[in-house]
């Protein structure tokens, strides 16, 4: 593919300041641009580069000033950051404009497949799934009976989906993950064995949610799991069953969700978090890395950090202090020791 | 499927209070009961639902007392939740009750297979493999050459195990775990760079043990990684080279094990715990989630927590002096204060 | 395989002594061979095993000395671990010596194949594909448009690439792994909701490295997340978008390292470890297990552990002085009664 400034700048409805003729075929950072690339520069930290660039041609914002001379092609528009984002996502449209019906595929004769699909070689579609329009399923996926798919939903070579889960509209779900394998229920008998407690719920992923690479969400018990609308979830992450993950929650890699925990709306946990079972954690609520949440969290909106997680200023305090402990023990040593000399001397 | 609650009285052998041809399609918590719905309770937190709810169907203990008008069929049983455990069973066994073998899917001319496989599509059986009697393979199932399964193996989509590995009876592995992947050794050049140490053990699984999605356990640099009988594995857990899981050990989610680590029988990890390379953990040892265990534990069946983990009352009681650390800090800077005044008075 | 001792003295450049006739048919430790073993002695704590092994043989070093009677046939070399390594090696080439093309594989028609590929069934190689020499691709994995292998590039069942990634040469990948999966980025609404930030870079694996079973690597925003020569990645570990993991870097299981970080050279980092984004890790760091780094790091080759990571010997000692907290708390509670009692003396 390979664009004028030009072209770009009727796409982007933005005016040309330079060769207009100038080609590009490629998008780079504005310190790592070459012959043929297009940039941009929205944040001012970066503005030194904007004089020194070898991108061919740079988009930003109307209000951008020149303090030195210029050897790109710019493109002016009122918003630098948003226009580039738009041609970020077109150019990933195109990267990713797979369609199609691939061979060897296994697809059931019950399955109902909307209209304009991709489905790649080695991907298995079992009894009575039902996929809405525009979705694109890659090679190696695997859908169990009677799985749900709403429209627009992209599986990523490789994803698993077990029966019975309901995925909604326009659901990303990266390479690897496995979605609605059987939570983690074993009942203990008097002989130091373990039975197996049977996992029949299912997964219900709602609208606008992406799932990173990897990432792990066991089944209901019974009932459903929970990843409501808008939900993000990163690489590794482990959803036990029962969980339910508030609207627009966003989950660090690694991070780990035991249980039936139900987060609120807008939830922010860093990665390699983990959350105990059966809690609830206020809307709003942010959790540092590497954190450890044992407890109810009612108050909505506030951060925390530490394990077990207390207030996040609160544990930036005591880490300071855990830091000089040994000190700190040395100067009670001392204390203890001056004390003892001066009851001496009162006697 | 649709049971009467005569049905499933007979099947339990149950007494039926209420209309004996209610039909029931589904199974259901108590609280989320809705007609067509199967229930239990069994624990008494939950009895005021039974006089709510819109389940058709509850199975009781025989020695339920009701303290108000229930509107729905109940099943008296001597047991409520193990009989409701039964049918979860059943139905599980239902639903996966897959068989045949489809295509198109690969298996090698000196494969030996038992009664009654399901063999899924795009699985792949390598040379001189033996499977035993009703195992299920999963599509997109790889098995490499010379891994043994032994009766009742189930091994969902997507399962990887690598060479000479050994699998039991009535062995369930879920989606994306990897058994017999590489061991983690390299030796250390002077130059700075690393030589790869060949891994040429196996992993040995043993019977009635059950592994978790995207679980990676790896084979022996020589000899055998171990999971012994009756263990269970949660999703994304680490099990590393020449690694020993005791017999109906516990392991929760996101937990690792690093190599030649020995743990005993009916030991309990929490998710997220990391324990070190070369020691031994005593039988019956539970570790609370997130704690890193660093050293042997001699002592059976003691609770431990924290990382480094200490004993887990004593970390409960540092983790709350944590927590106030900069206050005790001031107390003992005012302490100093006034000794060093106290002092000057005495002087 | 079957080999007699004078077969692998003359392989290893030996000498028998013993019977050269005797013939081993597997290796094993010293402590567990038994007939048909071949082990070696090279540590002398396992010098007793020498006297009591049932290996058929034993390669021990020229200098060895023996203070008792031997029944097994030794080889004498100049170094007994160095040559038992050269044979696990052999013995892993011959164990992994796969070639051909199964069917059914999916390669698309403008794929570059180098000499002597395997490519496994159900593999999926993608448009404008180049594949170097000797390289194995394994059953059920998926190469994206546009991926550059090199050569003597293994990747074991069930590894993805997404697309325009880029992989050097003797790069070993293990399966389930995922490399080039979209990173991490969702820009905030003012509704509450995230907008997708399109990731249309790439991740470039240099020569020599080994990444772990069930590890993600995401593709960067925009440039490349790297690989650099000669790292060693163990299972399950993290690595987001645009970092730059440094040569001969090694990372232990379940790590994770956030966005926009850069690893220096012969950085180690236990298992579990987090690293926040956007920071800088000195040439030869090391970084203890469970360990959360959240600052740059510009001092080479020290070692660092604790969440937040201070000094290695730094957290050993607050490690110590966290678990007599309590009693530390108690003492200056005691310390303030003596202090009031004193005051009101000197009153």
């Amino acid at each position: 593919m390979q664009f004028t400034a030009k072209d770009i700048a009727f796409m982007l409805n933005g005016t040309v300041e330079g060769d207009p003729l100038v080609a590009v075929n490629h998008l780079a950072k504005i310190e790592e641009g070459s012959t043929g690339s297009l940039s941009f520069l929205a944040n001012p930290k970066y503005e030194p580069y904007l004089y020194t660039t070898n991108a061919s041609v740079v988009i930003v914002n109307n209000s951008q000033e020149l303090t030195a001379p210029v050897n790109t092609t710019l493109i002016r528009v009122e918003n630098a950051y948003g226009a580039f984002s738009l041609l970020l996502e077109k150019y990933n449209t195109i990267k990713l404009n797979k369609s199609g019906i691939e061979q060897p595929s296994f697809i059931h004769s019950s399955v109902k497949i909307g209209a304009e699909p991709y489905i790649g070689a080695f991907a298995y579609i079992s009894q009575d799934v039902v996929m809405g329009d525009n979705c694109k399923i890659y090679p190696g996926c695997y859908i169990a009976d009677n799985v749900k798919l709403g429209n627009n939903v992209t599986l990523f070579p490789g994803v698993k989906v077990y029966f019975d889960c309901v995925i909604g509209n326009d659901v990303v779900i990266h390479s690897g993950a496995i979605i609605g394998s059987d939570g983690f229920g074993f009942a203990p008998n008097a002989d130091g064995t373990f039975s197996k407690v049977a996992q029949i719920g299912n997964v219900v992923i709602e609208d606008n949610v992406e799932v990173g690479a990897n990432t792990t969400i066991d089944r209901a018990t019974m009932g459903s799991t929970y990843i409501r609308k808008g939900a993000k979830l990163d690489n590794l992450v482990q959803i036990a069953h029962n969980v339910d993950i508030g609207q627009n929650t966003v989950i660090a890699a690694q991070t780990g969700i035991a249980g039936s925990t139900k987060l609120g709306e807008n939830v922010m946990l860093g990665g390699q978090v983990g959350v105990v079972g059966h809690i609830t954690i206020a809307k709003g609520t942010q959790v540092q890395a590497q954190s450890g949440v044992s407890r109810n969290i009612t108050e909505e909106g506030k951060k925390w950090a530490g394990s077990p997680a207390i207030g996040y200023t609160a544990d930036m305090r005591s880490n300071v202090v855990v830091s000089r402990l040994p000190e700190l023990e040395k100067r009670v040593n001392e204390l203890e020791k001056i004390i003892t000399e001066l009851k001496k001397k009162g006697d």
